[in-house]
């Protein structure tokens, strides 16, 4: 794609957003579920008549064939507004599981669930997290057991924190077989699959919710493991990898979404006889977000380049998880402080986006866990600064 | 009081805690300003049978008389609960509410409200912020209008964040009137004050929400006068600097809370080979959560003592809300991410403490006001570092 | 420049940097102008025999011809000696003065002394900040005069920190003329210019120092004008804009420098039972500092991308001025922390590299300067964010 | 001592510092130690003169009997000057030196050195670090050995970082015997002790600076052993604990002192159309100074007022060593950046102050080891927060 295409599609995404997504965002209902799916639906609609859906997908499975330096812009425009990346069907957990279902399934898996999935008729969901003494930011704690039996396996453990998994279709379960860590694909209506309860989380507009499952005697046909028994690790790395680099875009796009609603507020608001804007803190507080939002880019930007490039990303897409995920914490936070008491209400998305915004610092591998991850590999590799 | 009287008092005040309060906290029901209304009677005739209402007031007014200094461990210990201070009696707006009603009412109004406030039948709200461009952190840009006519005074504006305001009683109405800032006691059932709504706001467990207040043609009596008129900036700084440090107090003893729960997490919870807390990273987070608290405490010590012993607190005060309200936002912080998804979910209080102490860098002037205004007061006075 | 051969060029500069001038550094010697002169002739010999010298420059002046994303790498080279961007011919204040020669001087000017510079034969200085209450951050408080008079100008004024004065074949005046601000080139022997000294600053290995200047009646005839009168301050833009690039190149390197050391120091070091590498602690702050070194030379390269394609870059070197000099002493403290006291002594070059950086963030604009600069132009421009 | 007797003293010593202390600083000879040991000598006879020496000891060694909570305003007052403490005779490492002659010393030791030491007549040193692999902020890696010999000890090892160690008439050594760590009184003139250099180190203004020494075949008489062998550690913990509250004290004083210049300079200096002072960054820059100077001198008081309390420090005083030595960094480096090239250079204090404060996260153990320490010892006795 050239320049001026990208800019062009970028500047379609970002009126779809303006036009759109953003005029349906109802911030009393950022955990209403159902209410969620119903305005994604719609959206996504609108989306693909504009010809914006599943930028992150080839042609053939009839999305835009962006590559990933490509997707860090359009990703950043969808995920200005809570119901962007969804509307494009770019949103977590769906995006990862059809990168899963396209990388690793079977093709019977693929030609059952891709379609509907693509389509945005169904969600479906991701249940690794366990509660303790379960696996949290270790995934070699996994305590959920998956065992052989005649004509397939029995899943017995307790989950949460499992995205999307209120009202998915089907949700990919991560347990521990004698094999190693196993992947399994388990379908909603499944007896041994409860879907408790959405724990409140305090991040808004989370679609699926965050489930928590309990699997008792949960048998699934040999058809419903996900590649090979024992390689749930590794997979869940290269998934992560990708997912988290989806997620440093969005989250880039939302902080980015509070500064702009922060700079209006202070080019207008008056205090202490002057405009906000005009006082040297507010001056400083909007450089700070500035320069945040462009580091962050640029590391999301290189890390999606080496991608492109087939080049290993470990090392790189793990400083930026840590580095992006911060950045964008405190340029919410500035914002939300810009804007005084309006930050902090409902009626300005700036609250909203300083809660989503916040479990990213933990989700997908809290930042102490990646620095001492980083600083180890430094060392023992010796990585030359 | 001796020490070891305020050390039984403190014991005392834990204990309730521990065994009336914590147990009712609901986390799903944070900002249900009917169960909270509920709730809290019940707790303070418990508070009340154990003898620990009313800690800030003398015992004439049915308070345990504690000095300044006393109350930073009272309501340290009150504080630990998203209930204790209801419970006792020293929540806000109530508590400052008293506090103008002993200090600057007329004896008829002290007459009619201070005994149901006291006892717990009845809350009260203040209200004087506005929106944009109103009043927010500079208290001279109040636009609310006080108009003299027969007999009273017709008020006319726009409030919202009125604290309490929410099935208050009476709520202290703060406008311009034409010899300055003014205030006023409107009753509840007012055809000319209407609350439009609780404005949705990210702390829980607020004590009648943050009213958005129409007031229209709003006429009140003489006798609605609060204190002199254009006296109103004055008694603000005053109320403020008390309750600030109240604030202070009871923030603390929330973020103790936070920590305390993160402390319980990292001792058992593992990860990586190793219980959370023999990590080094653990190890440094909870050492300046200590030291923050320790800072905190100390420094409202201090500006306790100079209360106490009648000395200008300004300053100090200034310095203790900003340091304090950032203090205990990091502490509050840490533990969420100590504890990972659990800090992020309402199953924990950890999330609820988050985000009901996130405001408190706003409210009651934001952490840049107050350095800027500390900064000038220093060049100006040649306060010696 | 293809990759490989980028590749090749930095190969050979780090040989150079590691065989010749690294064990030239003498660190007690950071602030002996003489010594620093004699030993930067002779490894400028030494990389001239290897091809090494004036990267920055055309060939035709004797340079390898590297653009600005090309020079980004092979500064960041040289930059971890402190002799190392001398020895190629690419150290402040000569290499800014050479472009200034090139691009504003007159032929007469670039003829006299262009090839004694290239050639490493004279140094050159730059005279513009002054004492209290003269120019510091804010370029328009130049108070140094120029007064036409028959022939030439008249200057008189007192400069300090004027960069490599001491020693200097010629220096480079700014000073304020009825036309504005204007550039003078003085040559020494100058009898109305006197370097009374060399200011005593922290920064050691400074080429010629930061000299105090006094210019008295300082007659200089009308060919030591540089370009045109009253167009200084333009100039000082200008020259800024390139010279913060060359310093975020240089200084990143010397920042990657002193991390080197720590890191071979905590893979080593025992402490406590282990070795400091192995301590969580240790870990993140090697982690942290790799983040801001990769987030610096991303900043870095991005301006010297914009500078490559003709654009406009005040806005971008702006902001990377201040990150990248706040990164780079956040890396040279952390380092300077992980070594103990090696990293206070002169023995190990941290120390020194901790001296060297600190004054960055306040060379060139102080980080606050450039913070409010900054603030104010995304809210005029509504710079998106 | 009353209320308005410690201010009268306090006043004095301010005084001595302003009128003597002060004008002798030199800042061009921070490294020069027999220049520091001469003007010492010549301050300690005028402060001898005005009744100020010696505040920390009983008036029967000829001090002025302060308790510890006193020590902290005097010992600020005199820390504003590089030379105050040395003058005052309160200066490290003759201060705790002082106070092992006292507590663990024989008669013999007592009586032949407290007299010299206390009339500023000799320096002493105290020589634990050594060079890795040798012990830092461990104190169980000690590898200076000590074997019995006939009538004495012959002590092995390599030493630097010995504080004082330079021109002292003895030097307390710190060595490794079979009963554990053990302390010795080495004199001046035993040929198996040589003070190979002062190691250059960035501190100024160090008294005796920081030895390396060499310990060959070095004997020692038994009347050279210092309390019992193998108590070694202990006696450290203990020195450690009341050495780093003085270290507190004083450095206080000195990062007050840099907020003091930066204040007259901001007041007056101008920039961008108005005094620096105006400036909002420049305000809140002030205001966290005095903040952090606010809650350091509360918490060095707290842990003062406990150590006179008879309590246990262990905890406190290792969170106030971590927080103070952080604060006053964080002060000095704002007031060299508020104070721009001025704030570099040596001819105001600021730059030395810098350099003096750092190696205070260092000394005495490191901030991170202390961290670690404070977050086992909180976890494993379950200290609540």
């Amino acid at each position: 794609m050239s320049p001026a295409e990208l800019d062009a599609l970028c500047a379609k995404v970002r009126a779809f957003v303006e036009e759109c997504a953003i005029p349906r965002e109802d911030m009393s209902r950022g955990h209403d579920i159902e209410w969620l799916d119903d305005v994604t639906r719609e959206l996504r609609t609108q989306a693909r008549a504009r010809g914006l859906v599943l930028p992150q997908l080839a042609p053939e499975h009839g999305g835009l064939g962006l590559n990933w330096v490509e997707c860090v812009r359009v990703f950043g425009e969808a995920g200005r507004s809570f119901l962007g990346a969804g509307a494009l069907g770019c949103a977590a957990p769906d995006q990862p599981n059809i990168d899963t279902l396209l990388r690793i399934a079977s093709p019977a898996q693929r030609g059952r669930w891709l379609p509907p999935l693509l389509d945005g008729r169904v969600r479906s969901g991701f249940s690794m997290t366990e509660p303790a003494p379960g696996v949290g930011s270790d995934p070699r704690m996994i305590r959920t057991t998956a065992r052989r039996v005649a004509g397939g396996w029995v899943l017995d453990g307790h989950k949460w924190f499992s995205s999307g998994a209120v009202g998915a279709a089907f949700t990919i379960v991560v347990a521990r077989a004698d094999e190693g860590v196993t992947w399994f694909l388990v379908e909603a209506g499944n007896p041994g699959f409860e879907v408790v309860r959405s724990v409140p989380s305090i991040d808004p507009f989370s679609h699926g919710g965050h489930g928590e499952v309990r699997l008792r005697d949960c048998f699934v046909a040999d058809d419903a493991l996900i590649g090979e028994p024992g390689k749930g690790l590794e997979y869940a790395q290269l998934r992560l990898e990708g997912a988290r680099l989806f997620h440093c875009m969005r989250s880039t796009g939302l902080a980015a979404r509070a500064l702009e609603v922060a700079q209006g507020y202070v080019a207008t608001r008056e205090s202490f006889g002057a405009r906000l804007a005009e006082h040297q803190q507010v001056q400083a507080m909007i450089a700070d977000s500035h320069m945040d939002l462009y580091a962050a880019r640029l590391m999301t930007t290189d890390v999606a380049r080496r991608l492109d490039a087939g080049e290993s990303i470990r090392h790189e897409s793990s400083m930026a998880k840590v580095f992006v995920s911060e950045a964008v914490n405190r340029v919410a936070d500035r914002a939300a402080q810009l804007t005084g008491a309006l930050g902090m209400s409902g009626d300005a998305p700036i609250a909203n986006i300083v809660l989503k915004l916040r479990p990213f610092r933990i989700y997908d591998g809290a930042s102490e866990v990646h620095r001492a991850a980083i600083g180890k590999r430094i060392i023992s590799r010796r990585v030359r600064p």
